[in-house]
């Protein structure tokens, strides 16, 4: 008798499970699950930038493991940053407290290509590959670990602006303004994005997620044209049988299809668009994830709970969903309440396709 | 033989107009055409606070014109700001540059009902008025005045949260928290913005637009509980015979038709969602605003031109279209290629509903 998958990847291959088993439960994690909403976090994390305690990988084990610890959540994800590679193979990039990525010397021509060499995972960010190891080895088998990168565009947008943004003014010039520099730049974050996702697929992480997080600031029209490609460029390089990709972005409600279509086999769906609105958007066959506002869980209790009720109820009759929020953990947010979101998906969620 | 109808009051109708002729224009204007991407402007506008300028008739008037004479926009919209209102009624508002509008005592509980009493427009907002007044009197016919209004939930942020916010934490709390304190806030801010619309009409508004700006951070199932019950009661109260009723907020894909049920005759849509999909989601006879995106302004002329193209080409068929950004000018836009958007509309524009 083979042991039954772990909750989160049989949901993400779209499977039913046994109601009252482990196999039976709506698996649920939170995007941003470890950060400053956990005092233990705040306790730990220290003065140093974020970028300092990624490659820590004592440190970054050790909060990787905190909201598992805490939460009950059936998944563990990488504590890292989508901009590791890029600040790795040196194009001078940092994440500033409180408000974000910043470059230097942000992307303009084409001579700035040649900032963008590929990734060597093992010799770049050696300290990636430690901790994914390091995880791999502490998790219990039912708690699988999540590895990610950015997806091109929105790292694009970091280099290309600066710092985030709100109008994506100059990314939006650069794609229609030489389209032929775009997709240079496009296809080396694609790279960049591969081999960081091949080096935590080899270590042991056991589902991949590419945070296309600003996606849709795009229409559907430039998306498949500026972005889509590439994409699918990446999930092409890193597919394995029974490796689940996840893929997700905020604002995404008319993208849902053709992020979807890049070869995903789990969509994150932010909170706007209700889950089974987002069913008949993605092709059948790709199971959800999302999409409690995370918002609402500064509300009372029975407010919250009525709210992860009805995220169970749009989605009933399928097994492919992973409950998750539908945007990070907001720092403000108390973790008790997160608990009890924990505790009351894996009572009242039903995996059985029913 | 009567007057044809401006091609702003043709299009808002869904009527076709004759192609060669004026009526045959796809009309356009782009929302907040008087601001910071204006040298004129920002040579006219001085040093003090917006609600300052808001107070100047002559200088407000001035401003509202700028743009109509330097484009040749089919419609002025009055130089304003979502938050006179409550400002007017003594709340406590402010606009601050490079931020937003700011509370100093930002709503919290039943006791600050007592702060927002009604509006008595001739006696708070007298400039307003006569700034109506004075433009319609300038205004040739073929170029009507848009009066506007914050819709109650965009206030109502603002108010709750005391300043621009990218989570509505506390105003989500709030109306998951005290339902019925909620709606007693909304209900207030909806007679604020009758109270306001109202006394442009008579001032002479040929068109109004209810802004919420942000009702696309809420989910569909809680715009119809929170929201929509006071948009409705605004476009109710303000409705008169052959007077547009426009509604527009960003990131509304979900709520188009939602956002259309309370009672608008003209939807604007943000520039995610292509003009052809948000047909589908509004009812027949609902005229569309929008939707350029206003980053891809910043591209090469060859670019904008085509994504101007596209626009029109996704609401062929239909007469009832209102040309427009997908969201405000962005303020490091060249006035000189949102006049080129104006002259490509308007030469290639087909209002003859082929």
């Amino acid at each position: 008798m083979t042991e039954p998958l772990p909750p989160l990847l049989r949901a993400c291959a779209g499977l039913p499970g046994e109601p009252g088993t482990l196999s039976g439960r709506v698996p649920v994690w939170f995007m941003r699950q470890a950060g400053r909403s956990l005092p233990e976090y705040r306790a730990l994390r220290g003065e140093g930038t974020i970028l300092d305690a990624i490659a820590n990988v004592e440190l970054a084990c050790e909060l990787t493991l905190q909201p598992v610890r805490r939460y009950g959540v059936d998944a563990a994800i990488l504590y890292s940053d989508i901009v590791v590679p890029a600040a790795a193979i040196g194009f001078g990039v940092d994440v500033a407290p409180g408000t974000g990525p910043v470059v230097e010397h942000p992307f303009r021509s084409a001579a700035d290509l040649q900032r963008l060499r590929p990734l060597e995972a093992d010799l770049d960010t050696p300290y990636v590959v430690d901790t994914v190891r390091a995880l791999v080895a502490e998790l219990p088998d039912e708690v699988p670990l999540i590895g990610f990168a950015g997806a091109p565009f929105t790292v694009a947008s970091y280099l290309v602006e600066g710092r985030p943004t709100r109008t994506w003014l100059r990314t939006k010039a650069l794609m229609h303004g030489d389209e032929a520099l775009w997709h240079q730049l496009m296809d080396r974050l694609a790279d960049l994005a591969i081999a960081s996702l091949r080096s935590q697929i080899d270590a042991g992480a056991r589902a991949v997620q590419l945070f296309d997080s600003w996606a849709g600031a795009l229409n559907p029209q430039d998306y498949a044209r500026f972005v889509l490609p590439h994409s699918r460029k990446v999930f092409d390089a890193v597919a394995r049988p029974g490796l689940p990709l996840i893929h997700f972005g905020v604002d995404t409600g008319e993208l849902l299809g053709l992020m979807a279509s890049a070869g995903a086999t789990v969509m994150g769906v932010d909170w706007r668009v209700p889950l089974d609105e987002a069913r008949r958007r993605v092709p059948d066959g790709v199971a959800l994830q999302g999409n409690l506002d995370p918002a609402v869980c500064a509300a009372p209790w029975e407010a919250v709970a009525a709210a992860v009720r009805d995220v169970l109820r749009r989605n009933a009759g399928h097994p492919g969903h992973v409950f998750n929020l539908g945007h990070g953990v907001l720092p403000e947010l108390d973790p008790e309440v997160l608990a009890r979101v924990v505790e009351l998906v894996h009572a009242e969620g039903r995996a059985d396709g029913t």
